[in-house]
């Protein structure tokens, strides 16, 4: 924000919430905006399906996970750049495991089989007919938040470190309205899920989760949900781990017990650090997670002066209550204003106006949801999971529902760093030796 | 739905949900799904800002509503393709009346100027540092919804007929907070905003308005708002005719009254059909509306059995109450299901079961908002406006605000269609000669 005064630059003071923005864009002559001046001859943007602006160019990419692979995919949301609730479509992370499939809507078919009276084939185009729904929910990757990305360096973004979850308005049918016209035969408590990629993707869910809340969904923010996310059906699970949400969804079988699939328990056991050899499976919901995405790591603050710190919180247990947020490290938190409404099991935004002294500063945020969840510091991770700081720095194993809380550092040079295992963050967190937890409530 | 049984054809009963749903599809064996199987080797998809699928090619058209004059566009929302509430930005409907610029952000700059203590001029970068906040909003073209398009014939779907109207989560600073700081002037009563497109696109803004609740946007679904829509800054303006909400924000200068541009008086000015040569400025907010966009005109239906039908309410005067959707030509009236939570100044999902029973029938929807004004017949608009159904047909003038009650017909054959001028309709609506209006409440 700059006065009209050319040349003139100042800090512009008398109102909180404007205080202390440095005036950093040069101020252009008060007679450039008196008379007409010509313009560019505008965009070609005939395109039937519309275009972000040439200059967002670093704002679309999804990074890959995998470079050196790219099928399948493993795609990353840019948290950085996100703004309110939705997620784009284009910007939706992924995270395959086998190669999708290119699917003509017109021959794709849903067959619901197994312990029902009545089997069923459905066409997509049958499933539009029947009562839908459309709700707001997070989808989040299991393997999401990863201190260190398999034993690689410890990653510096919000998009690096978070950007395996996005949030959708998702439309479909209710599955509890299919299950109940195939009728569920006594002892049907799992179902087996099957997609239609190269690898027959499958995962067994709880008949009770199953009958609650799980949509057979056909569209994504007003459109046909993408290839990507698994055109032209995608089961919705809301809340729990990502790889429930089966793509390309074609094979839904009643039965009897979990099935052990490959994916659910070799790849996505819970290899837990304090019970060698031993691995929890079936841990369902993700738990309450905050991280904020502005300022945030790899970006830089142009100076001192009022910012709005701003980021997402969701958990899978159900809405969240209250998101804090510290900006001395850990020693006093404040409550920041949730965006409304709160969507149950959806990305919450929230914002705490902010003036930075310029001095260096750790900020974090911690959130708290309506079942009475609250998210850990990585201190009380540690106690949980009976590990030790350097059990993450020194290992590569995967870090399922890792949801410590998030520190970044924001040195006097402006530059905003991932501080999750700075010595001082540790200390101030009761982590590393001679700590203890000065956090305030 | 098919049974399982292969070649073999049934209605499915005893579910209310799903009762009358024939056996579209063709079935398959059913070892088809026993035993693995070959896939297509999969898209290729792997763009950072991701894609439709290549099969819904004809979802993405938004048409141009003057083929034969691409720029500056004029393109709609494929509302029957609409699921949920949100309009992907892709899809957002276009109506400019200029060239649109091409803008770099990083040259861009908002001023705030006129009868305030303080001239301040914006970076974007400076704006997105100051306390934001996101809301699910509608906006509409303030002359969608005429019942002919410029004196042409009756249109039949209802992306022809009511695809200028879209809805997003914007995301940008209250305006309220930049004109404190700028410190507004005794007597600064309105608001000349200005676009920076090749006709510097001009119009007037009450200031009580713009204290309310008006965002400067640079976030749209959770990203840039993009060129079409006013990249990098678009004024929203939350209920009011399209054209408040000025694209390529660059200028807004504090005055002391209207100032009665050519778009906002020549071309926007309401010329009452029945008040010869006088028209109406400054009508503000728009008008309660609902369509139903599945079943809708241009579509068909299989054959007889269970449909939902859905739709879109809306009101600029507050949030929808109700929706009510009659299925026999508008003697009854049944009352809706809404998509929780229900948003004020937003589209309005709602949703109704419904069997065909094979009949020519017409199907229709109204909506209440929550400051007590109903969308109207036909015959109550021409009352209000002392016209008949005449003027409609046989004038080419541009219905603004046009908000009368959509029938679709459905044949026989299945075949939809536009029935607001059918003989039938209009009798029924008590709006021909020897009608009356037969709608309970």
């Amino acid at each position: 924000m700059s006065s009209m005064k050319p040349g003139r630059r100042r800090f512009l003071k008398g109102s909180a919430a404007l205080a202390g923005i440095a005036a950093g864009a040069g101020v252009p002559a008060a007679g450039a905006f008196g008379v007409p001046d010509e313009r560019t001859p505008g965009t070609k943007y005939a395109t039937e399906y519309g275009e972000r602006s040439r200059f967002e160019a670093e704002a679309t990419k999804r990074r890959h996970d995998y470079p050196q692979r790219p099928f399948p995919a493993k795609k990353l949301t840019p948290l950085q750049n996100s703004v309110g609730i939705i997620t784009p479509n284009g910007l939706h992370f992924v995270a395959d495991h086998y190669t999708p499939p290119d699917i003509n809507p017109e021959e794709h078919r849903l067959l619901i089989h197994g312990m029902v009276e009545r089997p069923l084939v459905f066409t997509v185009d049958e499933l539009k007919r029947l009562p839908s729904e459309s709700h707001i929910y997070f989808m989040e990757c299991l393997a999401n938040s990863n201190v260190k990305d398999r034993g690689g360096p410890v990653l510096d973004t919000v998009q690096e470190l978070h950007g395996r979850t996005s949030c959708s308005e998702w439309t479909g049918v209710p599955l509890s309205i299919l299950l109940d016209r195939a009728g569920v035969q006594t002892g049907g408590s799992w179902l087996l899920v099957e997609g239609a990629d190269a690898g027959r993707f499958s995962y067994s869910i709880p008949m009770g989760k199953a009958m609650e809340d799980v949509l057979v969904a056909y569209g994504q923010n007003g459109e046909a949900v993408r290839p990507e996310q698994g055109y032209p059906l995608r089961l919705i699970v809301p809340g729990f781990e990502g790889p429930y949400n089966v793509k390309w969804l074609r094979r839904i079988k009643v039965v009897d017990q979990p099935y052990m699939t490959k994916v659910e328990t070799i790849l996505h056991g819970y290899l837990r650090p304090d019970q060698k050899g031993k691995a929890l499976w079936f841990q369902f919901q993700m738990p309450p997670k905050s991280v904020i995405t502005r300022p945030a790591g790899g970006q830089t603050l142009p100076g001192p002066g009022f910012y709005e710190i701003t980021g997402l919180a969701w958990s899978g247990h159900g809405a969240i209550r209250k998101v804090e947020v510290s900006t001395d490290g850990g020693k006093n938190w404040k409550q920041a204003k949730l965006q409304e409404p709160v969507h149950s099991m959806a990305h919450t935004r929230f914002r705490l106006p902010w003036t930075w002294d310029g001095e260096e500063v750790i900020i974090q945020s911690r959130c708290f949801d309506d079942q009475g969840e609250a998210q850990p510091s990585l201190a009380e991770m540690n106690r949980k999971l009976g590990v030790t700081d350097e059990h993450w720095l020194k290992t590569s194993v995967s870090a399922y529902q890792f949801n410590a809380i998030q520190p970044w550092k924001i040195s006097r040079d402006g530059s905003v760093h991932n501080a999750m295992f700075d010595s001082a963050t540790l200390a101030r967190a009761g982590s590393a030796p001679g700590g203890a937890d000065h956090t305030e409530h």
